[in-house]
């Protein structure tokens, strides 16, 4: 194991009628509350009034930001700044999905930076200070509710980038999982899918001697193998649905991670993807692990071959590493298929023409990746693979 | 799932070195330190002597109180207070193991209140404020390095009492497993075995649907089980001691408990062996919890059948629940002698005088535990069966 610094501020209020929680939590951090939110599911749900009320009930005063797309733009994160600062705004509500907080976290931050906000995701300034900010969850996918990490898309410069600061943790959020029982089809299996690359980024290392971090990742991975079907099967099966909620919160809270070597090459390829084709982040990881997978195995085949035994079943019955870790591969694409996701690039309309200028840009500070060191050539190669 | 709220503010500063980041996290919470300690061995190993440089290098006046005992008693922790309030203490520190920390919290909680610290155990009156804490931890076992948990002994009532708060989550914790290779091999195993028994609270419970927290469960105890002997075989293998230190730290940080419906009866029970005959904790607990366990199984044999194939590989041949489980009772029975700790009373001295005071006594707040309601009959049963 490595040595390692932890901590997790963020209080995780879990499960059916958590809401009701938001208006104490949020009055907790002052008068003047920002609430952010997507597109429009949260209005036809009930959601937002139920928040509006929540908040004012506890004395707040409201403002509010909507339509924070998917891949949230850095143009709708600096309308949020500009609110933060002109109306002296003491906290940030963000309600929605790990877009909806992403952009939130960037406002947090860039509230109290004279500068663009950008700078924190292109030049990588470092944050030194930012806004309180709370959530309330409504897709379990990407962890971002209970870490310090954001992902901003830049369409001026097709960059999609993501930066994290322990500034950044929410106070608070709220995991209510029967607000997850609208998600479509679709977003269901990618949030799973996107929770399951969270692991894999931690968990296909080579560092020695990590029991911990290995069971844990492995118990989330089958946590979500076995809870996306049934949730995609019966959208309101509570137990599904608060599974997976658990389960990806665990995957990106930073505790898995600790004392080994990360990986997080695939998210460097995917965000090259969707940052030209703005195709689903979830979507994306779907495409590019299997192929990583198969072009990153020699460099460590028992890894693979223990994830495929202990996450997939497979009998450890003689087989080679190399046969087991294949075995294990191929479970991971049939999971996702199953899911309804597809893992070519085709399938997207997706053709040749942006690979190489990707594999480039992927790469261009320095290799991706710690279990294998990726060049741009091997990011070429991992992209060509998965066109169809 | 059951709902939760969940929330660790601990750092963890983990790994090799890590003391020599004292003096930086203490000076954040102010000038003047109370530096509590136990018996000679940090003192002999030079660990007294390094942290006393780190603070004094940092700026900080430091105040000393040495002597902590196992089983921590009340007199040592009113001692401590009166330092604290007298001489306007900032923070605390802790080096030493779980007594120790337990010790130091109850002053943090003392000094920060006017009446006597017994209160907060006898009278469990809440804490509502609280001085600082940080920790080095020099023993893997209880957890307390990441809670907000403390036991304290009154040896004039033979009352040992726990009580907890979020006030009395330390600060900082440093966890350097260098600093455990001079453990005492049967000290090794009791830590061991109360981080396993730590876990067994959390896991045995009727909660459906909690994959991820039995996964969790299941890896910490698996860990333990193939880390310990390897540290009882070669007291300085790196690895092995840190992976018993950060499983200690997981089977009690509050994460494995939330959502499910928690026993600690065999804590409860243990409470009065060791409250009455000073025996120490985890060898306690290596005696009541199987018995626990056969009095118990009735109540939910498939849940004893999991953690029979999944913490001891049982085979899963078409056994039946019942046959599965008394596999699994036994193989921990096994696993508790292979480290050298009985499972019985009589081999610490202990006979049939006083188990019907203890049994009492242990209800004396009503029911204990929840994966069965143990009245007093039921304690007196496993205690007696556990006599020899």
């Amino acid at each position: 194991m490595l040595n390692f610094e932890f901590i997790n501020p963020t209080r995780i209020l879990f499960g059916e009628g958590q809401v009701e929680r938001v208006g104490e939590q949020t009055a907790r951090w002052g008068k003047k509350v920002l609430l952010v939110t997507g597109g429009k599911s949260v209005r036809t749900s009930g959601l937002y009034d139920q928040v509006l009320d929540q908040l004012r009930g506890a004395g707040l005063t409201v403002f509010e930001l909507s339509g924070i797309e998917p891949n949230p733009r850095v143009t709708s994160v600096r309308r949020g700044v500009e609110i933060c600062k002109s109306e002296q705004i003491d906290i940030i509500l963000a309600v929605g999905g790990g877009s909806v907080i992403d952009a939130a976290k960037a406002m947090a931050a860039g509230a109290k930076y004279d500068g663009d906000v950008w700078d924190f995701y292109g030049k990588q300034v470092a944050v030194t200070d930012a806004l309180p900010l709370g959530t309330i969850l409504t897709l379990a996918a990407t962890g971002t509710e209970s870490n310090g990490n954001t992902v901003v898309t830049n369409w001026e410069t097709h960059e999609k980038i993501g930066m994290g600061s322990p500034h950044l943790f929410p106070k608070f959020s709220i995991l209510d999982p029967t607000l997850t029982f609208t998600v479509p089809r679709n977003q269901t299996a990618y949030g799973a899918i996107d929770a399951m690359a969270h692991v894999f980024e931690q968990y296909f290392h080579h560092t020695p001697s990590t029991p911990i971090q290995d069971r844990f990742s492995e118990g989330i991975l089958r946590t979500i193998v076995e809870n996306a079907p049934v949730a995609l099967q019966n959208p309101e099966d509570y137990d599904a649905r608060a599974n997976l909620m658990w389960s990806a919160t665990m995957a990106l809270n930073m505790l898995i991670g600790q004392g080994v070597d990360e990986d997080w090459a695939c998210h460097g390829i995917e965000h090259e993807l969707s940052g030209f084709y703005d195709i689903p982040h979830g979507a994306g990881l779907a495409v590019v692990f299997p192929h990583w997978m198969r072009h990153v195995l020699p460099e460590g085949p028992t890894r693979f071959a223990q994830y495929a035994v202990r996450v997939w079943d497979e009998p450890d019955d003689g087989r080679s590493a190399q046969e087991l870790a294949l075995a294990g591969i191929r479970k991971t694409e049939e999971f996702f298929l199953s899911l309804g996701v597809p893992i070519k690039l085709d399938k997207w309309d997706i053709g040749e023409e942006n690979l190489e200028e990707m594999a480039l840009r992927a790469v261009r500070r320095g290799p991706l990746g710690s279990f294998k060191k990726l060049s741009s050539q091997d990011v070429l190669a991992i992209l060509k693979d998965s066109l169809k």
